[in-house]
């Protein structure tokens, strides 16, 4: 099987994947060859490779690699089972794998099931931000300031991306727009992957760290805040990146409209609220310095009491808006959609 | 002149004058002599020395130690005007330069003028933390959890700290508190300065990115805020470090009591609300990656736009009651105490 994929984050030819070490951007550009389903554990749980809908992809193309190396069906299902579990707080990956052991169970022929159902997965999720850029970019209006969290671009999807999509999308429309990245701690996926994504796409562009956001919107320098997120609940409250809710609690302080931007596969009907997300917690040192970019640097006492939450949840109470790929939905519509299809 | 400084930061002993390198803490404690106002102008801007009060303290140590090396009325006046526009935003350097020049024009012996007048700010100021310490500890009850920012103890006064100081009061009042330490993003003076007095005073604590806070508050985990501030204008808008901000709009949000701890030479009774406050602003490479802290680490792209004010202004709308030398104080009651004396 060979995909052309929209993303600079993974490649695929004939059983042959290899993915760009997030963790290293941008400072070096290194691929790492992925030979197992076991190895592709490893790179997500390391975050080499990240973001929601990219995880669904990558778990998919260890399995197709697996099945083009000639494994029988049990193998297949196992490796499938163990992705599953490789990081427990976005739900695209579940999703992803449970589309596809659903094939293989409607299907005999293993090869044809696992390799047809990834590429259409691939090929859904680029249409997915598509639909999400052009249904965001029509609510942006000329020369607005942006507020993006993360990375939500083409290093988080296989497509062009949920929010930085719509962002990138806006621009190429010559809004004239001009977007504030927070820089996102602890692993600086905005100040490392979103300034790169930025900076190769020549949009106007200001880092900031974290807690700037606040001042900014004080001073109503933000007219719009976009972010991604890992798993939508029922009721419309949702996970996304550790910081999100702090973002999402000042912009309704302040008046300015909030987005989450999300296909479809981030929506889980069987999470009722909130409350019945996992909220991963990561390991102390990240916090205590940088960790993975390049080197580690640790500025902190090296026993330091840590907490480091991955993610956090946000109400729907909170949110002016879902971006998804059917259009923009309010929170009483999400469920009446997700239901309908 | 000899001095005994509670703050384990700054020495000086009859015209010797030696600063604790701040921005190498914790990792290395490197003392660096101190030989010209010039030389201690570059170590307030390069925040080797930093906190409000203490930088306030630290200029009139190197005016003391000019007038003890035998320099003139002229040479010390100039040198006093040079410290005081080092940096502009925190208050307390203005105010004791001022009343450094004030003694100067009111006595004829320049050297007594001047060492007098910087023993008694000195005392002063570690009066005023003893003072603030034992009114803020008062308000926190037993067993509370309490969220501060960058660094507001020892090494930002020469006394025992203002809102740190409170924090340590409590404490050693066997309170059983816990502190949440931001880390404080750019120079990481929580994750570095804080945790590093927190680890040495052995008092229960969690480091935390800035970005987690609110998540914190949301999950019921915050008693209390307490802060500092770098100048406090007459209808009590403060300023403080870049991220204070926020956190006030995280607790009213969530109804959580928020705290300003600071000596009444912080009040700056010229300035009558927070637009009046000049923000200083800071080089783009400290937001671009780590700067100072033994080496630096840049992980954005090297030309990423960046903003970077070092602080921000929070309303006084938005803060609980402001704990001072003088005791609890509402915000209406501020100009009124400061009228009085």
């Amino acid at each position: 099987m060979m995909l052309i994929l929209s993303t600079p984050a993974i490649q695929y030819n004939k059983g042959h994947l290899s993915v760009l070490n997030q963790q290293k951007l941008p400072l070096e550009e290194e691929w790492i060859d992925c030979s197992t389903p076991e190895d592709m554990v490893e790179m997500i749980q390391s975050l080499k490779v990240r973001g929601a809908p990219l995880i669904g992809i990558a778990a998919l193309l260890a399995l197709a690699q697996l099945v083009e190396r000639g494994a029988n069906r049990d193998s297949i299902i196992a490796a499938a089972r163990l992705l599953r579990q490789s990081r427990p707080t976005a739900v695209n990956l579940a999703h992803s794998i449970d589309r596809v052991l659903k094939r293989l169970d409607e299907e005999s022929d293993h090869f044809k099931a696992v390799l047809s159902c990834v590429k259409e997965i691939v090929q859904e999720d680029i249409a997915l931000c598509e639909a999400m850029s052009a249904a965001g970019a029509k609510i942006i209006q000329k020369g607005e300031n942006l507020l993006t969290y993360c990375n939500t671009g083409c290093l988080a999807t296989v497509g062009t991306g949920t929010a930085l999509g719509v962002i990138k999308e806006a621009h190429r429309q010559s809004k004239c727009i001009h977007v504030y990245a927070c820089e996102t701690r602890p692993l600086l996926q905005g100040g490392r992957l979103t300034a790169w994504e930025l900076t190769n796409a020549k949009i106007p562009h200001t880092l900031i760290c974290d807690n700037m956001a606040g001042y900014l919107m004080s001073l109503g320098k933000i007219d719009r805040v976009l972010v991604g997120a890992d798993r939508i609940a029922r009721n419309g409250d949702f996970a996304n990146k550790i910081g999100t809710y702090s973002l999402a609690v000042l912009a309704h302080h302040h008046r300015i409209p909030f987005y989450v931007v999300a296909p479809y596969t981030t929506f889980d009907a069987g999470c009722p609220d909130g409350s019945h997300i996992v909220i991963e917690e990561r390991c102390a040192n990240e916090v205590r310095g940088v960790k993975g970019v390049l080197s580690q640097m640790i500025w902190s006492p090296a026993d330091t009491p840590v907490y480091n939450p991955a993610f956090d949840v946000t109400p729907s109470s909170l949110v002016t808006a879902y971006i998804m790929d059917r259009g923009q939905l309010k929170k009483e519509e999400l469920q009446t959609s997700f239901e309908k299809s």
